[in-house]
């Protein structure tokens, strides 16, 4: 069995789990706002992680997938509301919550969304220890990727981020929530607590190798192949590791042309080759890409700690998925 | 024992013990939008249900302090999230999270509220059965809250509430915490499934039977003890039960005097005193009076169900202050 194979069960699965267990409650506004951005597609990387980690240690994947679906949802839950705090009209093509009814009701089809994730996280059959570590994980994790989200909002208006506070930020915004899958994953599967922590750090290489990876492929990737447009981070003044190298590691002159192309929505596309060539120059790129191989190559050796089989080999092959994409 | 000297003992341990456990994760705005609210005061009435029940049904409150201290924590992110939605400025006598901060920030720091919560509720001293009962009670409560939100949002715009409707609405967005805290903290206590059901009632009782009290001392309190303008509900156009009586239980003659006032905000007192007295003579005022001493009278037969003792008839004493009271 390949990645894509078990990826299109699980997205079926997940599908028909999600349509049953989001059709709660009897407000129809409140539950069609609910349903809207977790049935308008998604990969649904989150529940595979751990329903894979759980097949890897011990053929438990299904076990796994209440926890799965929880992650599923409250990833849906930020969406919502980081839509709201980020002012998205759309996602995945179609309007955001809050465009299409309003803001209150966005608001409350998140928080619903969060309280419907914990009681989806009361149907896992687990014994008592590992249900009380998971409810921990689970709650802990939200609670931090609002301090993730919380300093993505402060980087906007600082010119000060430094490497380290980036990486905290995308540890928290992006890489927990593979954490707690992967780890979560193991506990459901009986794995050992060594298991359980080695998948942690799994989560923690392919989260963050994910996010850098995006951000050089913003740079750097195959137009033809990549969806959004060549520079795009630049242009809208992102902090990405990419920038914060290229600041702490240049001359004035070798900036310049990255400093016309930074938040310059109107940037042509010939300052936006010279920047990328200058960032080329100061080695910002290579950086990156090195950044992000380091991490590739941490997750495998995290995953030499669980059995060796067919389903530790589609693990395998998600680390190329998320940190070594063309698109 | 009285209440009185009962709640100022909880205000105390629940004052000292959210101060410490609200000061938790490492981003420091998040953490003062965090504790802004819940901080600012409040008589901390759900906890304190919470561990009086417990103390009535076997002397071990102390044991529902974290179940408490979840429901105050909760209450106070609903309360964040509310004034977003709907757009109040000052709560307490202080500007709102929202106003101080910024809507982002405050959707963020409701979402970490939450999620604090749960993590508290995971520091409960008790029986893993009890443990996921107690999840699953918060995180369904959280969810019919949503629902009873959504609710009063859409009766603002629409002309057809009926009772039925208005009390739905009341016990989700009102009772339920009460609900909640009585049912758990029974559970907590180890008591019986017959007590916790009866408790879930008394919470029903005393949170519908406060909202009632609340929309009739609008209209019919005395204005010397009463904190909020004698009919503020009418001008601003509120669906009270009051309101919705009077319109399926009047002339167009009768009714008239109302209709001045209702969504008038520039009503006068005079104004203001005519159309309480026609709701007199529709039969509205005593009809909402008689429906809360009803509520009180349930909720007192509910006690019967736990032993007589002197936490009990605080419990009693709360009936009084909850539906009885005269500010």
């Amino acid at each position: 069995m390949d990645l894509k194979e078990y990826n299109t069960k699980i997205m079926e699965m997940v599908n028909k789990e999600l349509s049953s267990l989001l059709d709660v409650g009897d407000q129809p506004t409140l539950k069609d706002a609910m349903m809207h951005t977790p049935m308008s597609g998604g990969k649904r990387l989150r529940p595979m992680i751990a329903m894979l980690v759980a097949d890897t240690v011990s053929g438990q994947g299904k076990k796994a997938m209440p926890f799965g679906l929880t992650l599923e949802v409250v990833h849906n839950f930020t969406l919502v509301h980081d839509d709201i705090m980020d002012k998205d009209d759309f996602r995945r093509g179609i309007p955001t919550v809050h465009k299409k009814w309003d803001e209150a009701t966005a608001i409350n089809a998140g928080d619903a969304l969060f309280a419907r994730a914990i009681e989806i996280l009361a149907m896992t059959d687990t014994t008592p220890e590992v249900f009380h570590e998971l409810v921990n994980l689970v709650a802990s994790m939200v609670r931090r990727i609002g301090e993730g989200q919380q300093w993505d909002m402060e980087f906007e208006n600082r010119d000060d981020v430094t490497e380290d506070e980036y990486l905290k930020m995308i540890e928290r915004k992006t890489a927990l929530m593979f954490m707690t899958g992967a780890k979560g994953g193991t506990l459901i599967a009986g794995g050992t607590k060594d298991q359980a922590e080695a998948m942690w750090e799994y989560g923690r290489h392919i989260g963050i190798g994910f996010q850098i990876r995006d951000d050089w492929l913003n740079l750097a990737a195959d137009p033809t192949k990549f969806k959004k447009p060549i520079g795009g981070d630049l242009r809208s003044a992102k902090k990405t590791i990419i920038w914060i190298h290229a600041t702490a590691n240049s001359t004035k002159e070798q900036l310049a042309p990255v400093l016309e192309v930074f938040g310059n929505q109107d940037a042509t596309k010939q300052q936006v080759d010279m920047a990328i060539l200058a960032l080329k120059d100061i080695g910002s790129l290579d950086y990156a890409q090195r950044k992000a191989e380091e991490h590739a190559s941490r997750a495998r050796e995290m995953l030499l700690t669980i059995p060796d089989n067919e389903h530790r080999s589609c693990l395998e092959q998600l680390i190329a998925y998320m940190v070594e994409r063309e698109k």
